[in-house]
Order: structure tokens, then C-alpha cells, then sequence
């Protein structure tokens, strides 16, 4: 069982002495000094020092050069748990000149006090019952300062459209007007409604808030008023805390992890933390049921490289942890279905708010309108010869407003 | 009281029309849609909608341009916890192209719910009974891998030369060698031979790690066990976290906040969040009764504006909130303590690791010299003439080893 945790660095400098800085790295975040230590004291930490595993020189045009750095540190120095790994790895190092994590991956030793995602990608097919195609999220709309009924009737609309997820809006909190257990009873209700117009179950992920100490009994007060699912805002509390309500035997239903300050991370060259590592190896590592991301067609953008790293770790096969279901999300519409599909495959989670909100006919049209796209994408159609047979006019209206890309 | 909290925004974008970008966070990240609501509805939603408050454009040489927008967020929108509060401001938007959040005043209603710090600059100042004089703060250096008798060796050291507080190295998590309560009673029992020596008081701030659901307790058995302090990596855990525990009336003694990770989220101009916010006025409403950031001294450096904008964060008058101590970190030596002093007045806590264990004379030396060099500078004496009386040799090793600025 490998037993170190192996970090990689984009360290930018003009005219550093890269191998002089791994080394540096690698003693600094460990033992601290060695050179200077006596033979027989080196014997016994030995097994506490990071070794440089590799040093990637990159000389750009213009002067600027970086290197790709690898590190692996002991176990033994840390804790079993996110926190102590990030701080061993990236604490310090973080404030030290323009370097970026861009990538991490823990040793089989630490993996093992992971359970990871608890239904991940094949769960939540199972608690569907939907095994042959992608999945369709929505989405609430404007929902800040609504009543409960307004809710409701914005939920039932989605639901029956045919959507399998419906998200609550991640900056709905806890509430006078739609409080976290009676907006779980009213939606619910609204989705058994629908439900016997579409025959199709569905998972309300609603938005698990409060003080941190509060979220578990939050979460459970919501399974028990029916909730099914929950939403996370993982980067504004914690991995742990992610990691800790995922492993809560009483905490039985899955965790779509929501992305919410994750571009005070990723998107800079020089600092921060890798989105595949952010969102998805370690989302994984934490249990995160579904993941939502930035897709790389809408407004709120990350690379299509960066997705498809992040969507990898998400999928990448293990013995151990389950895969997470990615959910690229932000300016998704019907007519970016078969390209969602050639990109990401069929596990995907296909998510929209604007896309079903938005639709001409109406919001149930909207959903209805990507149900349609995603079968006739499964099926080699393209979409404009798709919506022109009879019953698919909601994918007609949505390719009239929003174009398509295939 | 004020209902409102207040974000600014430094947004880069080379051709976008800053005012209409700005209504749009406004509306978006509050009511969703404006303009499309019926006139009666915004009535009942006209309390939930977010305002631009001012919009600066900068035309800068070279094409560049970048604006400062500031935008009001009723407090009715989000529950009176930092993470509600961050994913509101800058939950989706931090993912929104090249933005960063360079500052936020939150309204006199949110921060109601926020008692600060416990204990505070004044507090720390009282349990050690010091108040003439800028404290002294030493680091343990390279403890991965010793065991208790080493530790011991190295505290008592670092306590013979007169520092007020003793760090524990943040890297190092609850292990087998020097687990929590022999770590804070060994290092208290060293605390205690040393005063007999000093007759000084001194805290060891003991880094609080582990599962965050049982921080708390384990923060418990540290001070069960004799603990005066509590050094704790915040950005790990997450805002809240710290929250909790510092207004815990079991956690009775002062908690220093560790800046790891920051450098994640505030070095670059274009993302993440400024390190006024980051590591001042989030970390002291959050209850942080000392905050380590860093110095612009030493390697680990942060452009001098910005670290008094933290200091001036944590020590900004205030009727509510108690101060927090500031603690410029890295790359101290005795020979910058004057420059310290200009910098950042007299509150404020001298932090070395290096500069005391790598003294020329030996760790005691090390702290003895900083002392002298505190003292000097307070009285105004040159720190080369303060050397050079008899029994301050310690100061004229660091000065021969490091120099002077004075």
C-alpha cells in the first residue's frame, strides 16, 4: 500500500534554480532541515522527508519559464484527513512567490480513511431507476424573497417537464418565507404530483445551510420532512465537513456538491489550486455524490481542458471510491445537447436553469425540450430533424431561440 | 443599525460596460430578474433587491481596464453566518471572468451576530500582563518526527530568551510522538521552569487539528491539559469553523489564527479575495484573537500596502468587535524590529522562527536578542549602539549575522 501523498506544482519564476526550489520544498514541508543533520539522526527521519519525484523546466518565448514539480510526502507527517493534507502541501507554500497546485494524489494509506461518495454516479442511476442515458437537473429560478407557493408551482412546472434533479438555488438559506423543512414538504408534494402526470421519480437536492456544528442535524431534519437529496456549498465550509456529513450513516440520501467560490482558486496561472483537483479529485475524495462545475459553453466559463481533467477525476476508475456524477453547468440549452454528449459522454448530469426557465412555451416545454434532445442525441438524430417530428415542437422552439451545436 | 453588507469588486475586462456588469451582479445574485417583474411584485420585492453603490473605471496605458464596484446586499437575503454571506457576494460570481473581492463591510445587523474575538489584542495583552510593549512570539522549527524530550528541549530554550507566546508549527498534526495533552503538558512544564528563570508569563498557542467535529472537544482536553492558547489553520477548516469554536465559553483562552493556505486566494490582481478581507476583517469577525499573516520582510512576502491594510483591518476602531492582535510573519530578525515598529506601531506581536533558532548564540540568544532590539526601539536608541552595551551581546550577534534597517 503506497504510503505518500504526491503533490504537484506550477512553480513561475525568471530565474530561480528550480531543483534547488523542489528540494527546498520537499525538506521545508517536512523535516525542515537535512543537511545540517547529524548521520545518525538522518536514520531516523528518513521516513518523515519529502522527496523531489521530478522537475518539468518550461522556457517560454518572452523569458518567462516555469516548472512542474513533484513532491511526494509521507503519511506519516500527517493526519488522515483534508485539512492536515492541505496544510502539510499547500499552507505555507501557497503565500511563497507565484505557484499553483495542479495537481494531488494521495497515497493508497491515505485513500483508506475515505469511504468517498456513498451512491456516487451508479447510486444515484439506482435511486432513479435511469441507467441508459444522461440526466437531466434543473435548476430554481429568482427565488430569493418567494413564498412557499410560488415555490412550489416553479417546482411542479420543472418536475414536469420531466427533469431528474431539481437544485435548489445554492443562495436560497434558511428562511422565514421557505424554511428548509416545510420547503422540502411543499416541493415533495409537488414532485409526487408531477410524478403521476410523468411516471418519473426525482431527486430534490435542497440546499443544506447553517452553522457548521448544525449542518448534520439540518440535514437529517431534512431527510425526515422527505428530502432526498441535499446541495452543498462545500468551498464555503470545508471539505471536511462535506467528508464528515457524507460518512453519516444517518445522512442516507446523495450530496451534489455546488461549486460556489471555487474561481477564487482555479483560474489563475500563478495561484490557487487546480480545478481537477478542487473540484474533482477532492470533491471525490470527500464524498461528494454529483458535482457541479463551470462548463465550457456558457457565461461562467472554465476550458474545455479544465472540464474534461475535472470530469476524469470525477470517473477515473477505482477499486476504491465510487465516481462522482459531473454536472457542467451555466448557459446550458437544449441545442448544446449532442455536443455536452461528444464532450463528457453519457455520464453526465445535464443542467440548466436559463435553458428550462427561459424556454418560449414554458418551463415544463423547457425540460421537455432537452428530455427530447438528449433521446434523439442518444439515437444519432440531429436535433433539427428530431424537432421537427410531431410532439418534439418544444425542442423546435428551444433550436429557434438558442441555435444549435453539433 | 445598517441592514446592508457592502462588496467591492475590482473587475478587469477590456470591453465591457462596468455599469451595466455591475447592475447585472446586483440583480443576479439577489432577485434574479428586475425588470421583467409586474410593478406590484417589486413592491414585495424591492427589500430583497441588490444596489450598485458606485462604479470607478480605470482606463489604464496599454488597453488595460479594470473598474471598483460596490454593491449593496440586504441582509434579508442570507442567514447571519459568513458562509451564507460569501456564497451570496461572491459564490457564482467568483467564477464570473477575471473578478476579485477587495473588500466587504458587512452591516451592522450581520455583525451583531459575531461577538469577535473573546479575548482580543487587549485580552492577550492581559494574560500575559504586558502592556508597554510589542510581544514576542518564537515558532518551533523542524518538529516532524521528534519526540516529547525534544520538543520539551526546544520550548524551554525558545522560553529562556523571553518571548511572550510560543507557536506550534503548523504543520504539526496529532501523532504518536508528541500527541496533544503530553505535548501541552510537557511544553507547559518547560513553560514553568523557564519562568522561574524569566519570571515571565508566556502562552503556547498548541496547533488545534483533526476531524472539525471534534475540534472542539480536542481544544477541551488541550486546555484540560494546561493549555493557555490555541494556534489554529482557519482557511482549512473554513470561517465558520473558527466562529465556533471562538465563541465557545469552553474555549476559554485565546485562539490564534494561521494564514496557511491564504496565498490560494489573495496574490493575484484578477481573482480571489484581498487579503484585507481574507486575513483581517473576516478573520477578526470570525473571532481570531491574533492573526499571523505575512511580513513584507522576508521570503514569504505581501506587498507592504496590503499587510497594513490587514493590520488596519484587525485594529480599526470599532465598538463591537474586539481588535485582534496583527502578527507579521517570516523572514524576521532582530535588526528589522525598528522598521517593524514604523510599520506597525507598537500592537503588534515580533514573530520568528529562523531569526531566534538560527541565532549565533543558541535559541535562548536568539529571543534575548529580539528583546533587546524591542526595547532599544522603543526608546529610540539606535539598535548598533543598544548592541554595543555590555550584556547586550546577543543583539550585536544578530546584527553581525542578519544587519539592520533601521
Amino acid at each position: 500500500m503506497s504510503q505518500v501523498c504526491i503533490a504537484t506544482y506550477r512553480s513561475y519564476d525568471d530565474k530561480a534554480d528550480f531543483h534547488k526550489k523542489a528540494q527546498s520544498i520537499a525538506v521545508g514541508l517536512t523535516v525542515g532541515s537535512w543537511t545540517d543533520l547529524p548521520e545518525a539522526r538522518k536514520a531516523d527521519m528518513e521516513k518523515h522527508l519529502g522527496k523531489v519525484l521530478s522537475v518539468d523546466v518550461h522556457e517560454l518565448a518572452g523569458g518567462d519559464r516555469y516548472a512542474d514539480i513533484r513532491i511526494a510526502y509521507p503519511d506519516i507527517n500527517f493526519s488522515r484527513d483534508i485539512p492536515a493534507l492541505l496544510v502539510t502541501i499547500f499552507g505555507k507554500l501557497s503565500m511563497d512567490g507565484k505557484i499553483k497546485l495542479i495537481d494531488l494524489d494521495v497515497s493508497e494509506q491515505f485513500q483508506s480513511a475515505f469511504p468517498g461518495p456513498t451512491f456516487g454516479l451508479q447510486g444515484v442511476r439506482d435511486a432513479l431507476g435511469i441507467h441508459d442515458r444522461p440526466l437531466l437537473m434543473s435548476i430554481f429560478k429568482s427565488v430569493v424573497g418567494h413564498d412557499l407557493a410560488n415555490l412550489e408551482d416553479q417546482f411542479f412546472k420543472q418536475a414536469l417537464g420531466g427533469v431528474d434533479l431539481i437544485k435548489d438555488d445554492e443562495i436560497l438559506f434558511e428562511n422565514p418565507l421557505t424554511p428548509l423543512e416545510k420547503r422540502v414538504e411543499v416541493c415533495m408534494a409537488a414532485a409526487r404530483r408531477a410524478q403521476q402526470e410523468t411516471g418519473q421519480k426525482l431527486l430534490y437536492a435542497v440546499n443544506l445551510t447553517g452553522p457548521t456544528s448544525q449542518l448534520a442535524d439540518n440535514a437529517r431534519k431534512a431527510i425526515n420532512a422527505g428530502a432526498n437529496a441535499l446541495l452543498f456549498n462545500v468551498l464555503a465550509y470545508g471539505y471536511d465537513v462535506l467528508h464528515e456529513l457524507s460518512k453519516d450513516s444517518s445522512i442516507n440520501v446523495p450530496i451534489a456538491a455546488h461549486p460556489a467560490m471555487a474561481g477564487a482558486f482555479y483560474p489563475s496561472p500563478h495561484y490557487g489550486i487546480g480545478a481537477s483537483v478542487l473540484l474533482g479529485k477532492l470533491m471525490r475524495l470527500a464524498g461528494a455524490d454529483l458535482v457541479l462545475f463551470p462548463s465550457p459553453y456558457g457565461s461562467v466559463v472554465m476550458p474545455k481542458e479544465e472540464n474534461l481533467a475535472v470530469k476524469d477525476a470525477l470517473l477515473a476508475p477505482s477499486d476504491k471510491l465510487r465516481t462522482s456524477f459531473p454536472v457542467p453547468s451555466a448557459g446550458i440549452h437544449p441545442g448544446l445537447v449532442p455536443l455536452i454528449l461528444r464532450d463528457f459522454g453519457t455520464d453526465v448530469v445535464v443542467n440548466a436553469g436559463g435553458g428550462i426557465h427561459g424556454h418560449p412555451m414554458g418551463t415544463a416545454a423547457g425540460g421537455q425540450a432537452f428530455r427530447i434532445a438528449i433521446d434523439a442525441s442518444l439515437n444519432g438524430t440531429p436535433l433539427r430533424e428530431a424537432a421537427a417530428k410531431p410532439g418534439n415542437e418544444p425542442l423546435q422552439a428551444a433550436i429557434d431561440a438558442w441555435g444549435v451545436k453539433e
